[in-house]
This record gives structure tokens, sequence and C-alpha cells, in this order.
């Protein structure tokens, strides 16, 4: 770095309104994943942007500054087009583990490089890790390879990859920054940017159960996300998608896997087949171009259970066994259905919550997760329900845990006499 | 303490603009104080207030818990009224020192508590510290009877009053938080309280040398700091002062205190005066209660020289010797006046820094500061002064400074054929 910079100036800066020219953003970035900027001077600094947000040019030159502070990887060569795709994160959200497979099967590679979850919408690699034997961690030759071969992998994104956001991620969740949009776009979008897709399609969740609960901060979102995509080259766009109840019938971790193995093999839960099919079917367009002429249609290839066989080579790629029995819980209490009608709302969060509380999901990053605890449900909204017969499981190898997990649900379901109008899933597709 | 929170919860809520209840400001200075929550969460916290302030209630309380985290002098029993001074400082500010022999010969007593400047306004116990021997450290109960007994004092604050003021000063200092009215309002009202004076005069500075320019912004600090003594039982009132021109006539530590001693000696520039016996009748008015009928006029007491000898005891006091010569620079360089015409500006703020530059003030706290380093002028605003003859004078021991400020007092200054209308100095009087 030739420039140098006085940190307390440049907060002083952000902190009036105004936007760093782009040397700063390079030094600020650089000297704090260098520790030559202290956690407090960046902690206000990060106060200071989600008070007063990042100019276009700035956000740009901040992801790539993000970027430039690790390796990138490079997929070209691997003899197929790569997507990815990125879910801002909901209850039940086991989407990633389907559609891996499902875009694979459909002839185009999937990198799908994730982290752990924090709270209550839980990881996908914490979901994956409850097969056993399966290892997330693969070394770049060993992912690269699998790729080629398979066209579908999971696993943990190399420490090497984005240092910058590993340090600013962590600093953000204790010090209440998380919350900002063009923070939470560079985050995302330097780690997808440096992982080496060529294509991404973003699932961002909208409603009750959602990070950003409203439409328009979510298509904020979204638009800044595909944005910072074209700029680096990566086609990218992104669907809001809804996020009032909860996907599917389970949310935990070995729960969600095997829904997802249900789905793979041709059955599973409608919601969760229609937010798959919707993401696989832009996945495949973003990465063939523009023409869907020679489309395969992703609902055949899941109805017919031709992506399950990826999902195989998959999981033992990476050691796992997918015959082996999922583990199940010691314990699973019955939650029964307050009265007899239909089911109109289950409140995403408080089942979140729930799941959470039962041993799901983490308070630290470096908790350990529970592969069996979670909540399952036996009916989707606008479903029939009968007082007294089961309507929630909850599955725990901690029985202190139930009460408090009973306690979250308690203002969680209502069910009407009449079926509610059933409210679309996939509300709008946007582009930079 | 019994309730307990957690941090980043407090943040979130100050972040989205929301008021902490009382028991949680509570928790989170003294958890702050004793190192429970990291340095990086307060950053947050404080970025956070400077966007969304405090409410009137919380910034009470918060002064109230700053105030809790150490000890409290307690000046009752030492057999007069007590009356502090304070100001948010200016260039060439040395009223402290003309001030508070001149209200301890008025009869009420002045317990001058002080930091060390930082930036280019300086320090009092810098000023105070270029008098040879003069001590600044002083055990509470010394300063209890220097103040009995002479009635003036002027001495560090000890380590055990606000030790979280020190904390978050210096962390604001780092982090680009120091510019927050309830935050200066907070520091500065938490030290006056925790002294033990039971009345106080605030010397707030408008103008383009001032810390905050705008007289709206300076009314509101007053008003502010007004409220906070007035609830912790402390007779507070504020008068806004201009700081457009720096004060009297010089600016550097050494400097002002000679300038000071000829002002108490009965002489001395007419501005400084001016400020000074404002404040001083303000001082003996709220010492003494609302009746002025049997107030000395402290006008008449200055310029007497009645209050020189009370300086000389207070400065003996403590080890200090009135008589020994200030140390003086090795270098004086001379700028001349570039036109004949009237003084109509002299900008405080390139004054301030060209003293800062000459080795008066320091940039970091553990920095030393010269004694001898400043600027002198020869000519007030409205002064007529003749091309070509000296007009400033850099005082200094090391000449590679003077480049540095001559450059900063570059355009410091304005000429004018006709005098320019006297500006008031004393703009008005701000009540809780």
């Amino acid at each position: 770095m030739s420039a140098d910079f006085d940190v307390v100036d440049l907060i002083r800066a952000k902190r009036d309104g105004g936007s760093l020219p782009g040397a700063a953003v390079d030094w600020l970035i650089d000297a704090y994943t260098h520790g030559r900027v202290a956690e407090e001077q960046m902690a206000a600094y990060l106060m200071a942007v989600v008070w007063r947000g990042m100019a276009p040019d700035e956000l740009h030159r901040w992801t790539a500054a993000m970027i430039n502070s690790g390796e990138r990887l490079d997929l070209a060569g691997i003899g197929r087009p790569t997507v990815d795709k990125h879910s801002t994160g909901g209850v039940g959200d086991k989407v990633s583990l389907v559609l891996t497979p499902l875009v694979a099967a459909c002839g185009v590679a999937v990198p799908q490089l994730s982290g752990r979850g924090l709270g209550h919408t839980g990881g996908t690699l914490d979901k994956m890790e409850s097969i056993p034997g399966w290892r997330a961690e693969l070394p770049p030759g060993r992912m690269r390879r699998q790729l080629a071969d398979i066209g579908a992998v999971i696993c943990a994104a190399g420490s090497g990859l984005v240092p910058a956001d590993r340090r600013l991620y962590a600093l953000r969740d204790v010090t209440g920054t998380v919350e900002s949009i063009p923070l939470i776009a560079s985050s995302i979008m330097s780690k997808k940017i440096a992982e080496g897709t060529s294509a991404l399609v973003l699932d961002v969740k909208v409603g009750a159960g959602a990070f950003l609960p409203s439409v328009d901060d979510a298509r904020l979102l979204a638009r800044t996300m595909a944005g910072l995509g074209a700029a680096a080259g990566v086609r990218t766009e992104a669907l809001l998608t809804a996020m009032d109840a909860p996907l599917g019938r389970a949310a935990g971790n070995g729960l969600e896997v095997a829904e997802s193995v249900e789905t793979l093999r041709g059955g599973g839960p409608a919601d969760l087949i229609e937010v798959t099919v919707a993401l696989a079917r832009m996945m495949i367009e973003l990465a063939d171009g523009p023409d869907p002429s020679g489309m395969v249609d992703p609902a055949l290839v899941l109805a017919s259970g031709a992506a399950y066989p990826v999902w195989r080579a998959m999981v033992a790629a990476q050691d796992g066994d997918p015959d082996a029995p999922l583990p199940r819980a010691s314990t699973v209490a019955v939650v029964p259905a307050p009265a007899s009608g239909y089911l109109s709302r289950l409140d995403a969060r408080a089942v979140g919550v729930a799941a959470w509380r039962l041993g799901a999901g983490r308070a630290r990053k470096e908790d350990p997760v529970s592969p069996v605890a979670g909540v399952r449900w036996h009916a989707g909204i606008g479903d029939p329900v009968t007082a007294g017969e089961p309507l929630l499981e909850l599955h725990t190898d901690n029985p202190a845990t139930l009460e408090r997990a009973r306690a979250a649900l308690a203002d969680a379901v209502t069910i009407t006499a009449q079926p509610s109008p059933a409210s679309p899933l996939v509300l709008e597709r946007v582009r930079a």
C-alpha cells in the first residue's frame, strides 16, 4: 500500500455521511485484516456504515478489497458451466441440499461453498454433518475434481478465501452491525465471487421468518448483490421468496436431510419443490445463457428421482454413507392441534427458535449443534387439522429443553374454520 | 448488579433509535468499566449514540452511572461556598488561570480539577506545568486543605474520580465518537459533579475556533450540561462566548502563563478581562445564591491586582516558584503584517494549529508538550497594523517546525482599510 490514511479521519468521514475514496477503502480493509486498525475502530466504522450506508462505487471497491484480502479459486477448465446459489436464510430452508444435486443432474456444475449457521436458521454444513462420516472440509484440488466428476459439491469455504470477511463477520456479530444492506451484500458477494463461480442465483427471503421482513429491503438487498456480481463478471440474479411459514415439514439438521432425501427420491412437500424448481430453472438459464430452448426441465428431473444418484455420489465423495440411517432423537414430544379446522398460520420464527432451543442451532460460533434436534409439523399451510391429533413433534436428546421449546411455540399456530387463500411462495425476480 | 443484559441487544436497541432502561444503563457502564463489555462493543454503542442521541432520562442515568464508577469528593466543611468553572476549550483560553485566584480573592473557593489537552487547544495543567517546580498531582486531603486555606486550587483530577470516563474518553478519541452532545455533556458533568463542587459555571465556546462552531449546538450542549448539573444538585449555568479569534495575545503554555500573570497584576488584554470578569460574576452569584446585592465586583478586584497574591499562594502551595522566570524559546521567528490597515480577522483554529505544530500541543496523550512553544500576536481584532511591522511571533525550541507553522498561518490574517465593527465576546447566558 503506498497511500496511508488516519483511521479516525476515515471513521469521522463516514460518520458525517461521506464516501471514502477508493484508495482509502483499500487501505482500511487491508489495515484491518492485518491488525493495523483496531477492532474498536472497525466496530465504530461499521456502525457508521449501518447509519450512513455506502455509495455504489464505494461498495464495489469495498467488496473488491475484501476479495483481494485472500485467494480466488479458478473453476475454469472443469469442463462444465458453473452456477452457485445463496440463500439469505430461512427456517426449514434445506433448498441447497436438493438443488445442488438437481442442477448437477441437469448438466450444470454447482460449487456450493457454505458456512455454518449462527442463530435459529441453521447452516447447510450443519445439516450435511448429520450424515454419518460426511466431511465438510475439502482441499481445493479435490473440490475441483469432484465438481468435474459429479457436478455437485457442498463444502466449507477454505480459510484462504476472503479472510477480511471472516474477521468482519465475527466483529459484526458481537457489535450489533449485522443488519446493514451494504455489509450483508459485500459479505455474501465477496465469498461467492472469490469462489470462482461464473453465475449465481440468490434466494432472498421475505417475511416474518426472514432476516429482512420487508419486501422493499429484500428487493434492495437483491439488487445490490446482483450489481456487485455483475461488476465482478458473475452473472447474478435474485428471486424473492416468502418466509412467513417455515419451508417443508421439518426444521433441524438431520430432520432436514431426511426430508431432502425424500424430495430427491421424487416425493417431498410441495412448497419445498416449488422454491427449489424455480431456483433451479434460473440457475440453468444463467449458466447456459439467455436461450432456454434446450433447457432440461428440473421439475421433471426432480419428480423422476434422477437427482438422487447425484446426491449419493456427492455424499460418498466426501466420505459420507448415503445408506447409513440418520441419527434419531431419544425424545420426541408431540403437540396436538388445539382446534379442528385449517392451518392458516405457522410462525417461521417461532419454529426456528423452538428448534434452536431443542439443540439444532448455536448461540456462539464455537457451540456444537445436535444432529437430531428439531421440529416437525404434520400439516402445511391450508391443510385440514383435527383437534387433539398430533400437529407438531419436538425432537431432542435433551428433555430439559422441551419446556422452553413449547413456550416458543405457544402462539405459533393459527387454525381457522375456512382455509385461507394460498399466498404465493415465489414473489419476484430481481436483476441488477 | 442483580440484572444482567446481553450487550448486543443493547447495541441493537440504541442503533434502532430506542432508549435503554435505567438498569441497562447501569449494567452497561459497570460492565464496560470492569472489562466485561469489550472495547469494540462499546465503540459500536458510542457510534450509535452519536447517531441516535440519548433521551434526557437516559442521559441522566448514564451520567450518574459514570459517577458511580468511582469515588466522589466531599467538599463540605471547608468553610466556604465552592464553585467551579469548565470551558469547552478555545485557542489562547487561559481564563482558568486568571479566574481561579480572582474568584478566590472575592471570597468563593474554586476547586479547579483539570485535564491535559489533546489536540490544538491545550490543557490548563499543561499551562501550569510551565511554572518551574509546580506539581499538578495533589492528594485529596491536601487539595481540601489548600481550598480551605487559599480558596484556589488547580490540580489534576485523581484517578479514582469517574474511571468510566477515563476509559470512555480514550475510546472515543480513537473511534471518531467525540462529537456527540450527550457524550460530551456526560463526560464533563460526571467529573464536575464527582469533584463535589456545589455550583458550576460553563464557558461554552462558539465559532470557527470552537469545538462546536454553531450557536445552536453550543446552546444545546450548554442546556444539556446545565440540566445534568441541576439534576445532581449542582447549581449550573453556562455562558456562550465567542471563539472566532484566539483569546488574549498568546497561545502556548508558558506564553499563556505570562499573560495570565500580567492580567492578575492589573494589566492584560481587554478580551481576556471581559470574558474572565463575566464568568467570575456568574460564579460568585451562583455560589452566594440569587441576591447579588453584597457582591464584590470582580472587575475592580482584578484591576486592583488583589488576585495576584492568591495566585502566588496557589502556585507556591503546589511547589511552584511564582518568582522564577518562565522558560523561553530558543528561537522566535517574526511574521510581519502583510499590509497596513486594521486587523479584522485572526483565525483561532489556524493559530491553534500553528502553536500545536511548534510544540505546544500533543497528538497522542503520551506525547510531551513544550513549555516554551507557541504564538504571540501584537495586535487584537480592530487594532491598526503597519505593513512590514511584526504581527506574529512564532516561539519554539525546534526550528524545523517553523515552516509548517508558517504554512498553518498562511491564510489566518485579514487586514482591512477600515476597522470592522466589534463583535460581542459574551453572547448569551444559558440556564437548565
